[in-house]
């Protein structure tokens, strides 16, 4: 019922990707070190068909050596948005989720929210209360929700959140929610030599405290929107603060400019699936030699859930009329994916 | 003749660690890939001492499967100052003496610099006049200086400059200023699974711009202070521009945050020269565990130079007064370095 007002609500504000994102625990997530996808099939939940083909190309385009198009490892580096592109997002950004949760969770702490907007009406259940204080309410309970506590404290409580929280829909942690065809992109490429980067509009210290274990992407390559942080020395000792002030919010060109900042390489293959990726798909397609950029296309109302142009959640215009004359591939859910989630256990 | 104006106009004003930086170009910079120091001494350019046999003891007992200090691979992450700790940085930080340069470069190109401290001063070379601008003045060149290009054409014009500038005392370029000793410590760091950084208050391009090159360190590890960056699509395609805004000042307790934001591990390891270090210092050395924090002292005029207390550049007086009750370990150049620089060819 939550999710469905807070829906309506997204579709009239489009505030923050940085409040964008999700989770999953897939039983065989890859780990460092974790055995190479099969030689035989490494994309073995693709459907055969010019998406999973273009795949293999370019990678062992890029990696072989000799080929006119090799690529040094050390430049082998691979963007994926992380909401609707890794995982679900869809009616609910995964964050927004905690982040409302977590607004009721602490509000017998805040009595002063009890006459405030829009804390007052998230803990009455009223969401369309809370539309009337727009953005600006909302990214001030993003930054109520994640403040106040270490990084550490904080990448523990999202843990604990997701331990206890399901999908309204498919019953299962948010952690188990990540797309089994993107886990076997991820794992083929790195056991073809790329590094993998989560570059996405959710905070970086919501997505670390699950990206290793879910996608085997250690936190030093988690790109994402920003909160300030402030260093104090305490009595037990110093730590690293959340701020309650957004410091970058990493969505459309805030994209290529947090990579450069981040990375400092140009990437040579990106994956998206709203239109705040375009210009990280556009970054990444137009510079010379092989390039790969692909949109996911949320068109699985049986199996997912079927959403573009319209929607406020991963909303895609730009990048369905502009994919084919940009070399962009869109994949279909649909038809490219044998499966959307690893089975349940 | 500048070197020594600014430097005392540097005495007088601290201004921006971020326009504190330097670069070198050792003969044999280790590069990825390249064989690990010696099995048999890997520090070969240290005397014996206790600060060695530290170093070497604390690799050992972090590296050390079965170890009760054991580290896993993925948390050995060691973070470097640059200026003064891997290179020179006396008596001008080597960004300032590039940022001087360009600025005497394009003032032909920006007549309204004729009129204009602190511009007009830097133009007649004189520096005294160009201090009553004071620290926001010497941003405004720094920034004036290293924006209104993509960033590749910043690093460009950077290894240009390298090529054709020389230190006055060492008649080299700054590409050849590092520190011999360090080079090995990176080197032997790496070769035991450590993860390097450069963390220091240079601006990332600059650093980036010779990095890989003299330090064998990689775009991704080097985090310094930054300028905000801008995605332009122009006719030839997009661009990550610079502008002329400081986004980050990266010393002091700007250290410690900016680890936390890109990296999201705490280091095992630290090594600095001056109170710019101290917070990074303290946050690898007050967590659990074996960890190793170090400052390299400068104490040696006859080979290089020697400054802490009273000195503008690399001022060192806390770390100095609390390195033993801190449990950090003094490095005297003079003592523990059989040599300082790599020998010109």
């Amino acid at each position: 019922m939550l999710e469905h007002t807070v829906t309506a609500w997204m579709s009239r504000r489009r505030w923050l990707a940085a409040a964008a994102l999700s989770s999953l625990l897939v039983a065989c997530a890859p780990m460092p070190g974790s055995t190479p996808a099969s030689a035989a099939d490494p994309l073995p939940s693709w459907n055969a068909g010019p998406n999973k083909q273009r795949i293999v190309d370019f990678v062992r385009a890029v990696s072989t050596e000799g080929s006119k198009d090799f690529v040094p490892v050390a430049d082998r580096v691979a963007v994926f948005d992380n909401d609707g592109t890794l995982w679900l997002e869809y009616p609910m950004y995964t964050q927004v989720r905690f982040v409302l949760d977590r607004i009721k969770d602490i509000a017998p702490q805040h009595p002063e929210w009890k006459d405030k907007e829009p804390f007052k009406s998230v803990i009455a259940g009223d969401i369309k209360g809370a539309m009337a204080s727009g953005e600006k309410g909302l990214f001030e309970m993003l930054l109520a929700a994640q403040s106040g506590m270490n990084t550490e404290q904080f990448m523990e409580l999202v843990r604990q959140w997701d331990a206890v929280t399901r999908d309204p829909r498919f019953k299962r942690p948010y952690t188990e929610l990540s797309y089994q065809p993107m886990q076997e992109v991820l794992r083929y490429m790195r056991a073809n030599g790329f590094k993998t980067y989560i570059v996405s509009g959710g905070t970086v210290e919501f997505m670390r405290a699950f990206a290793l274990k879910v996608y085997g992407i250690p936190p030093e390559q988690v790109i994402g929107s920003r909160q300030k942080l402030a260093y104090e020395v305490k009595a037990s000792g110093p730590e690293v603060m959340l701020l309650p002030q957004l410091d970058v919010n990493n969505d459309k060109a805030g994209k290529p400019t947090s990579i450069e900042a981040h990375i400092g390489k140009r990437p040579i293959a990106a994956f998206g699936n709203s239109d705040g990726d375009y210009q990280m798909l556009q970054w990444t397609s137009t510079a010379k030699g092989q390039r790969l950029s692909m949109i996911v296309h949320h068109d699985d109302a049986a199996r997912e859930f079927a959403y573009d142009r319209e929607s406020s959640i991963g909303r895609l215009a730009l990048g369905l009329d502009n994919a084919k004359a940009n070399g962009w591939q869109v994949i279909s859910m649909k038809n490219d994916w044998k499966i959307i989630f690893q089975p349940a256990e």
